[in-house]
């Protein structure tokens, strides 16, 4: 999985019909220190993220093991919501209470 | 998934058999703000895209998920046309009316 | 897919078993405009693309997708020979009549 | 497979429930020479790996070939510690005796 | 599959049950000229590779495609022995016989 940072969703209506309802975001990634690498992927979104959250993105086949992305032309899903992080003893991201 | 950008069309006669008859697009790969990235694929085309629209690309194994490329030798597919998205509250990209 | 040309051969005589009689071509991808973008890959040829001849690679589970790496440990195929591709409105490659 | 370091771990606690009790190691990918690379991924850990060891990460469709992760939206999980590895005829890194 | 140079060799004991008895393999890729590339990968050895072989690698599910590898979390396998590979009418690299 890699980190990233919720920054959009993007529309559209004219799809694969097995992606009708899903939520597709916008997802940048993120360094270990939570700074944007330039790299990024929309994915489906399983577990509710907001904009500006941090989140888990999975690829490849490993996307397609969600109930909702089972068997569809899916190859990136946020599976998790991250709470924090910490880089030895340092935490480096912490959610701030109210979001959570 | 990633964004990108329909910029042309590939022809093949000699070809594995399973692929006779798929729409070969040439996707340019674009960034958040929809500036090109540089990297680039060949999708099969299976919402009928056309050319200068934003797409949206499945790869590997989820490019298979579709009626259109289920066992073939096909690791990435056009599995949805972009209607819109945006960045925080900005929208970065809106598919002209005229076109939809 | 990617776009590549065929820049030679490579011969290994100690292999997996299952991959006896296949031939492996070196495959040096090309962007848009046919440039060469420095990456290469070593595929399995099933369409028996020749020297210079532009193609269509595709990698992963989908190179298995063909009768002759089914099951086989071979992450990359060579399933289409380009006779051309389009930017737009420009033709940017066109394979010589004699060559086809 | 590639070689990284356990620098953090993630903690999240809205995700898929398939992922429930699953430790998400930071792992920071290194070169021959145990040099950081700069690239960096969120893998499972079912060997117990802890701060500072160097293991090895399997990707993609592989990460889910162990009891842990079997048909869980992961793409990454740390199958193994590195006790040593070698250059040639040089040890690069040995884990020290009273870590093993 | 991508041309590789074996290197060295990586040592775990303490790794999911199912990789025991494997050999883990560093391997360096090399472009066409078989200069290497930076890039690197440790791959389950099935065809008893030694230090110094060009190899090639196969990545991903493939990988698993072997009786060695078969439902193993591995991503990367050694499945042939390179003799010598041609760029154009060129010899770019042969064996030399002794070590055949």
């Amino acid at each position: 999985m890699n980190l990233g940072k919720v920054v959009g969703t993007v529309v559209s209506t004219r799809k694969e019909q097995s992606l009708e309802g899903l939520k597709l975001q916008l997802v940048k990634y993120v360094d270990e220190h939570g700074k944007e690498t330039g790299a990024q992927v929309v994915a489906v979104d399983t577990v509710g993220a907001g904009p500006g959250e941090m989140v888990l993105v999975a690829c490849g086949s490993s996307a397609r093991q969600t109930t909702a992305t089972d068997k569809r032309p899916c190859d990136a899903v946020i599976m998790a919501i991250v709470d924090s992080w910490n880089v030895g003893d340092r935490t480096v991201y912490r959610k701030s209470e109210t979001d959570r």
